[in-house]
């Protein structure tokens, strides 16, 4: 399998530095530390696809810095500047943004993704859930911690559910509203409490297409830091191939044949223009398309 | 494969009447509806293995409903009293809790965790994490509202992956401080922003065992309603048996043969005590036993 889309991330995460100080404190004062270069969430890329990093000196005097992990015998680390304020519309994933994701090399990617996904956890988690007061920043960077109850607060990760059901050498595909012409993709969804990755495929199949499925096959993951999404991608046998679609969550859903799926993916022009590669449709058809 | 626990839930969850106000308002005042009956977040279990529940009329005054979905032509709720405060201690999943989920029917189990995993949230996510501000309940339960920054809040659902090394017909397993005796288990820990499945895995039994792991295959899933975890259940491929503790996250590790582990599972004395079957170590280590 081609590995997804911001996997393969060269740093070692160094769990156990996040819970000692005296080693956390060594590593900001190392003068080979290297700190994430960011303008405005999007990351700077060089000619051979790496990111670009920069010294700590370089960070904003009232940064918060954010430990990513140890590489090449070096910490690195991300800036984290209270009070900034993030967007995650698909407007703030510009062409810019796109072409860089395009670029990075696949390790790169995944530590941009890490380091974007956390950035943006400490933007819009800055208060208790619980209480109602504003947290402080505990764990390198891992965690924020509330002063008054004394909670503790962790990243947040949400599952999403990632699809294709199959009927007979074809495979249901789905257009959102407001997507760009002819793109068609897997269905995709939010996995709720009390569910598993096969009850939560199942669910969304039916709700959004009126399909109903049987055995989900689990395909592969990748994390999505647009905010921070873990997607898990699946395959569902479909009982037939008749569609009733929720208009509020599609525009439209076809089913396309594994032929053309593969001609598509090899670069020919078809019923849907391909996913980027960098995002695990890209990953679930191109497994999918083998047969 | 034997159905993880707390898979199988019965009830639809019925998406579209969360954005539908006069289909919610029509199903709460619906005399056929049903409110689970909850004590201090224990469930009601009837001889049969079925939950226990009563009328709305059964809410307290001051609580706010939360859907469940839709069984036997009824709307089903579960009722959240603003201020509750819960505990997902280990000292909260008392005897009488472990024997009702030994009890509970399959699908029956998946209803309680929803409702259970839904209710903590409530009950520790009463303030905007963005601003600060007491939310308010939106969309039948399944959403919190800020009214000063008007950030929409969803249920937490947090991804932990749950996985077996194995080498040579022999299975990794790890004893967590403070277990029952004789207790080992699958290793356990939770997805970080920037990570798929398979590195988390990887991470997790290198930081945990000092195991060195390739070749992750995904095996089932599960929901865990203390308080909302998606347990991920996947076995990977040591390089080899050598074992470097991490004494901060484990006691023990152990390498058990495939034979042992099924004798133990079907009731034989060994190494290790079985892991009750609604937990997905059980399901785990049943198909990896199969060979």
């Amino acid at each position: 399998m081609i590995p997804p889309g911001f996997t393969g991330g060269l740093l070692d995460r160094a769990d156990n530095l996040r819970h000692d100080a005296d080693g956390l404190a060594a590593a900001m004062g190392d003068w080979r530390a290297r700190l994430l270069k960011l303008d405005n969430l999007q990351p700077e890329v060089t000619d051979d696809g790496r990111l670009g990093w920069t010294s700590l000196a370089d960070a904003p005097d009232d940064a918060e810095l954010l430990l990513l992990g140890l590489g090449e015998g070096r910490p690195h680390f991300a800036a984290f500047v209270p009070g900034t304020r993030v967007s995650n519309a698909p407007a703030m994933r510009s062409p810019a943004l796109m072409a860089a994701l395009h670029s990075l090399a696949p390790g790169e990617a995944a530590t941009y993704a890490a380091a974007r996904s956390l950035i943006d956890w400490h933007a819009r988690h800055g208060f208790c859930a619980n209480c109602g007061t504003a947290t402080a920043i505990f764990r390198a960077g891992w965690g924020r911690k509330c002063p008054t109850c004394a909670a503790e607060h962790f990243p947040r990760v949400d599952p999403v559910v990632i699809m294709i059901a199959e009927h007979d050498g074809r495979a249901l595909l789905g257009r959102g509203k407001g997507w760009p012409p002819g793109r068609y993709s897997a269905l995709a969804g939010f996995l709720e409490p009390g569910e598993s990755i096969e009850e939560a495929v199942a669910r969304e199949i039916h709700e959004e297409a009126g399909v109903k499925v049987s055995g989900v096959r689990y395909v592969a993951s990748q994390p999505w830091p647009f905010p921070s999404q873990l997607m898990m991608a699946c395959v569902a046998t479909a009982a037939d191939d008749a569609i009733t679609l929720d208009v509020t969550e599609l525009e439209d859903a076809i089913w396309v044949a594994r032929d053309e799926v593969r001609a598509i993916l090899a670069g020919e022009k078809g019923a849907f223009i391909a996913p980027p590669p960098y995002a695990i449709a890209f990953t679930l058809l191109t497994e999918w398309a083998k047969g």
